[in-house]
């Protein structure tokens, strides 16, 4: 009876284990750290690296289409400078360089968080290229921490496009960080960014995995 | 009738609100941010600063008797180094360097994160200082978050020395950091200590509030 009793017990606790492991497995986000970089619009590299210049592939990025550039600049605050900050392509509409808060002390530009694309009263930079510089009034933030993902897979994971979400981290750092913003597009592919103050807080570096929490 | 069960719902309403924040409010703990600092033994300053030299007292820290020093020294990993890190006084039994896991990466060291005091089969690096420099075996920790608290705090909150809790952060990087070490002593003042990056992660500074959560 006993015995009987103790098969159902660890029938029960597998059944468990694999629905547990089922749900974890449903709501795995690969996590993609973010160092400094920025975007450039064509007219930029036209006034950095010359006239109908055109920026050439490093290597491709997990986002489609998205890639890392064999060209970087320096970027230069009111307090201090990066000397090779690397751009990705393609060019874009806006000019945008992303950095991260200790990033933001060094350069002596306020820590202003924001989603990509909105740039509206950020603070300004110089951008020094081989062929020459600009000085951009706007365009510099710190990137809102987000995950990219295609409507299908936010389907699955129960989260819309402009939700924040709270995403839960393991290890000897372990955490939950809380306002995370879901993006959804059909170009993308499933991954998190973190920028390298984030990664490090909590210790994971690409590739590692992070699970989708709705509880902070 | 509905007038009164308004007023009843109003009062019941107004007595959680107090209780929460009540509740808050005993669980409320400054944040103070550390750099990379490093702590010596008076063997080291001597021969970092010559025989006999004493460290000046730079400013007073928020633990009771420890404080920042007027010196600093250039510290070295395999990678590269930091010119100006802080010693913290009074001089130690034990030489330690704390840095982040960011500043891991720029000196070339591997990223062990410790409790203060720990350092067996830590990571060696070079001190020099104005009158000469020293090599060390080990010593070098990414400090391993804690709380420094009383043991009257201690009791309040119901947590031991050595125990391993979790505190929620507020705004706009709301965050939950597990695996947080608490450490009571009489001799402590009440106070989260995060590294650079870890502060940053979830953006807060010195003096800052967090909230003790046991939920992670």
């Amino acid at each position: 009876m006993q015995a009987k009793l103790n098969d159902q017990l660890i029938h029960y606790m597998c059944e468990e284990a694999v629905k547990r492991f089922q749900t974890i497995n449903k709501y795995k986000i690969p996590v993609g750290v973010s160092n400094r970089h920025i975007h450039l619009t064509q007219e930029s590299v036209d006034k950095l690296f010359g006239k109908g210049y055109e920026l050439k592939v490093k290597s491709m990025l997990k986002q489609p289409g998205q890639y890392a550039c064999e060209e970087t600049v320096l970027v230069r605050g009111p307090r201090g400078e990066f000397p090779r900050v690397r751009i990705l392509g393609p060019t874009r509409s806006i000019n945008q360089l992303e950095i991260s808060i200790t990033d933001s002390f060094k350069m002596g530009v306020g820590r202003v968080i924001r989603e990509s694309g909105d740039i509206a009263a950020t603070p300004g930079f110089e951008v020094v290229g081989p062929e020459g510089s600009i000085t951009l009034p706007e365009g510099c933030i710190v990137a809102l921490r987000h995950i990219h993902m295609t409507p299908e897979i936010a389907d699955e994971m129960g989260v819309k496009n402009g939700e924040m979400v709270d995403v839960k981290f393991f290890g000897e750092r372990k955490a939950i960080l809380g306002n995370v913003l879901i993006r959804v597009s059909p170009n993308f592919s499933l991954e998190m960014h973190l920028d390298v103050d984030e990664a490090n807080a909590v210790s994971v570096k690409n590739g590692d995995f992070a699970i989708l929490k709705k509880l902070l």
